[in-house]
């Protein structure tokens, strides 16, 4: 006998009765406005191309790693879930095989962020009403296989329905932007915009940095083996991006060190860094002085920056050899901000019209370090709780460490940050529905007014992103 | 339409009826009792002269550097709030202008102590019933201007007025102390102390140390630039404090690093150091021995001493050449005590009549490293959250994340460490809300009986602070 | 008047109504639940024995650094507590007075976890229902006494009464585990199994490592002086060990550092290490290979594997030097897990039939390091809340801060790690109660089913243990 499934409308609001009632208003107020997603993973070739997606597997699980990493800690290999090899070995290629294996495993994310989300995509979207398990494996396969078929599944439709105002995808300075291309001059309605991801060109130390190199040059006419060419070239893309309805970089660092050097010193550094023979601390002291260069850039062409530091990334070194990058085995490093970004800060921390939005994997900066800083600089902004930490325990500290130092008009509301595209509702609401619990507890402790916490549920669903991304 | 302005008798007391119940129950038989307040920064003057204060902003804005660097981190200017420049460049000048602005960005307060504190000001002192803001500005500008030409608005009247018990301010070694004379003499019965505070006679790296020190050599007749000499005049201007009814030293270090060199290596560094020829590891050095030469010291004439390690004063280094110290811009860092504090606990750990009191500005510690060490040794006792950390959600972290390991009876109560006048009441009430709060849902929890939760309640207001203080 | 000690049924239970019923439930099906503790220090001479334990204060006072360190941190010699000098020195030697000087100071430990042990034993094992203080000091010890001479308070009775199904305790390679065998000859049914703990032979800064080492060869046979003698001999202890009933070894090292060293490079480190004259680096590579080489023994002899890091031993000397090791100064220090563990996890992370489980006393690293690499590798499961953060609060913050991304089949249930053998089912209690006052807030909050949930509270209890542990 299945279990059911069903989305209780009180879901994620705080227990207690009072509070849960100032919650609940709050969230009434907050729950039908429109999705902005300023940051995050979707294809855009699905909006320029608006192909029915494939199947369920290769669309729920195969591309998610939080899904697949859950199943790997449990023993099951990667292969299983069809995973692609670099080498080109047999991997899992029946859908509806991976399909059973992770219905069979589901159970392992309860009381995780994953759950939740996928709860909702199979209850919400494909009208599911039994909890996901072996017994009701095919069931899910086929009802939602059935769904993808048909035209309301396609992206654009689904970008409608979901209520999404607005979507940006990540690209590096090296992508043509031919699916946004494609996506502006097909006459459709939706907004997808563009970010500049320039980490593939920065850091010398990424597979390939050499060879992007080169390419950059042929994309920009610019002598990339020079200092001066290499940042001229990267003002090319960045007007080139911002052209194509960018409005944000994006610079996912290993840590928040920032450096200010003379320009002779940047550019002998630099010459180290093209040559390719430099050390581990050359590249470390280039990517920090490029983040400044970046902020440099940014004052003039007003796109905003987002740094994303601490991940150390592709930790286990046989599945990064089999399986390459992304697969689920990038782990948080602890990360200090308040000396990393000095020299940033000193140069450009209270510029007018820069703005500098930080994230952290690291959750002991919320209070020490991250709302100190942006209840100081003008410049900076706090991303919300991020990648791992995107989840209702998550988000809250969050909220419990940050507001008390930076208040809320420092923070730049939700980002889903995600290439599931099917659960970016989902995950948005989570937000509204931790945002307003706390905000509930908040009025129930008198420490605010409802009033306020109403506009404040508002802002931060709404207003504070617009604002701080500028769209 | 203004919205009211209600101070609500629940406020800060946990939603779930049963608890709230308790809460209230333990916070009536404290809410009463007279403050002490071991640990600040007001003005003696104000008690030696008791002049009216100048006005509203001068009074509540200018000073609080938590007002003030939240407007600046949302682009208010420090010129624009009147915050003096070093090279007496134009600022604003007109109170009800600096006001003003103030008042149109109250907002930006929500959800922050800040904003708790200064309503209790407004409401409780100023008979204030509507919110601030932009239209309201005007209304509570001249209220609080007229009050303040009152008597009843006098430092001594409203020492009086606010239940204060005992005050305690913080000077350097070479202040005079002119100000706790004048009290002294003049008859006034409000007890204010004085705290030796000898950062800048000790950390070779502060602004003005080898003048310092010879300043020090003539108001103590010693040799300070020798290693015997430098050590009685500190000697020397202890027993001075002492006998002004100072009974604890205050220490301000980047790190909790200590040291126990031999008399050989300790003399040789200070030689290094009043020589002026010193390194960045030399003054960390020196500052760590000295650490322990105060507690040395501290074993003789019985002051209790205080360490504040942690901050990265001045961080953003234009405002610090603009506007000097202490302008908003300190900022925390992760703090080692375990092993830095070793030396000096190898010595004195154990040491009868010795007492250490910690404070730290990285909450990551509260569990990991005060805990531990409070609930072993004999001399520490663990100071209450500090700082950015003096607030409703970081008071209820401190509880949650020490009392487990240290138990409450290694604790000394609460501090306001201000220099907010005007809102010592209310910082008590807020501690004295949250110990409620903490302690009620330890009650109903059934962890704790209401009889030694009521005594808890009082200790943690009362009794700790006397005893740990020698008050 | 003396007050009541009463054991509330709804102890640690969550406060509100909705949530408490919840948990109530969810209690319910687990409470009766035998006890699985998998990893400990009682002593196995008490099951081989079955003689009757001494008196009050040599059972519940003397043995437990959490007791001795709380009244030590107050001003009370380690000597006044009977805990006995290196130097033979006098130290108090009549029970009964360490009794009432115990009793006296018992308001130290209100809101510790320490109260909530004793006082389960007190109700439970004694039927005492009076709270300890100065007053019933000797109405508590004369009942206890009396007890302790009954046969239902020798420890194989105590054993089956208190319903544990298995306990397992902690012997380096050295020891004869004469008792183990005396208890499997006994034909007593209790099942007591041993650990492998070899950090005595493995750590070149124990003290003693070197006689170590020559005992090491004299039990095995195997020249431990050559580095392959030195595996052969901890393949053979552990067949042994094994041999006796061992599922699991122990490693209880400063950091979680491991190393991946060619064969020469680690005969020619071990060749440093054995010869006496190694760097304090030496040292910890040293350890850092013998985790992946315990590893390696690991994935040929099914051990399962335990690491604790992160502990700074005997940290304050004079205590040290006086009474030795385990007299409560051991401090938890600040952990890396995710750069520390790279080189046993390249090598061994995946491998099929390999667990390693971890424990931490860096809560910092539940929710950075610990949750995410969990989440990832196949060999890893995360042990529970330990040491000092075996507590309502830390273990709440455990179960907050690892659920969301490790889910809860990466964990291994709990342990009592404690050598407080009275206490054990006060200590499962806790844990038990506030594992279904966690599952029932996710019910509330309809993150989980409440089917889900009662499953997960009998697998968290019992399962997991059983499983992780290979019992």
């Amino acid at each position: 006998m299945s279990q059911t499934l069903f989305l209780h409308p009180d879901r994620l609001l705080p227990a207690d009765p009072a509070t849960r009632g100032v919650a609940r208003r709050l969230y009434a107020e907050v729950a039908g406005l429109p999705i902005i997603s300023p940051h995050g993973h979707t294809d855009p070739a699905w909006f320029a191309r608006d192909e029915a997606f494939a199947d369920p597997a290769s669309l729920l699980i195969v591309p998610d790693h939080y899904v697949f990493r859950m199943l790997h800690s449990q023993g099951v290999p990667l292969e299983a879930m069809g995973i692609a090899r670099r080498d080109g070995g047999a991997v899992e290629s029946d859908p509806r095989t991976i399909w059973r294996l992770f219905a069979r495993h589901y159970p392992l994310f309860r009381g995780t962020p994953s759950r939740m989300w996928l709860d909702w995509v199979f209850a919400e979207l494909f009208g599911l009403d039994v909890r996901l398990s072996a017994e009701t494996a095919d069931l899910y396969f086929d009802r939602i296989a059935e769904a993808l078929a048909t035209p309301a599944f396609r992206p654009r439709a689904l970008f409608e329905r979901l209520n999404i105002e607005l979507i940006t995808t990540t690209e590096n300075p090296l992508d043509s932007l031919s699916h946004h291309r494609a996506i502006r001059e097909s006459g459709w309605g939706g907004r997808v915009l563009t970010a500049y991801r320039p980490d593939p060109v920065i850091d010398p130390e990424f597979e390939g940095f050499q060879a992007n190199l080169d390419r950059l040059a042929e994309l920009t006419g610019e002598d990339t083996r020079s200092w001066t060419g290499y940042l001229a070239a990267h003002r090319d893309r960045r007007a080139f991006f911002k052209s194509m309805g960018a409005t944000s970089t994006d610079h996912g660092h290993p840590t928040a060190r920032t450096a200010d050097l003379s320009p002779a010193d940047a550019e002998a550094l630099f010459a180290r860094v093209e040559s390719g023979a430099f050390s581990a601390a050359d590249a470390e002291l280039f990517r920090a002085q490029m983040l400044t260069e970046m902020a440099r850039m940014s004052l003039d062409d007003g796109l905003v920056m987002q740094l994303h530091p601490g991940s150390f990334r592709n930790h286990h070194r046989p599945t990064f050899e089999a399986f390459g990058r992304d697969k689920g085995a990038d782990m948080p490093m602890a990360t200090d901000y308040v000396a990393g970004l000095k020299p940033l800060l000193d140069r450009f921390g209270s510029a007018e019209g820069f703005t500098l939005i930080l994230f952290t994997l690291d959750e002991t900066v919320y209070s020490r370090e991250l709302a100190p800083l942006a209840g100081f600089y003008p410049c900076l902004r706090l991303g919300p709780a991020w990648w791992f930490h995107d989840s209702p325990e998550g988000m809250m500290r969050f909220r419990e460490q940050t507001t008390e130092t930076a208040g809320f008009y420092n923070l730049v509301g939700f980002n889903d940050d995600t290439r599931a595209f099917l659960s970016i509702p989902a995950r948005h609401d989570v937000a509204r529905r931790v945002d307003c619990g706390f905000l509930a507890r908040l009025v129930v402790e008198h420490r605010l007014e409802e009033d306020e916490a109403a506009e404040l549920a508002h802002d931060l669903t709404y207003q504070l992103v617009k604002q701080a991304y500028r769209l």
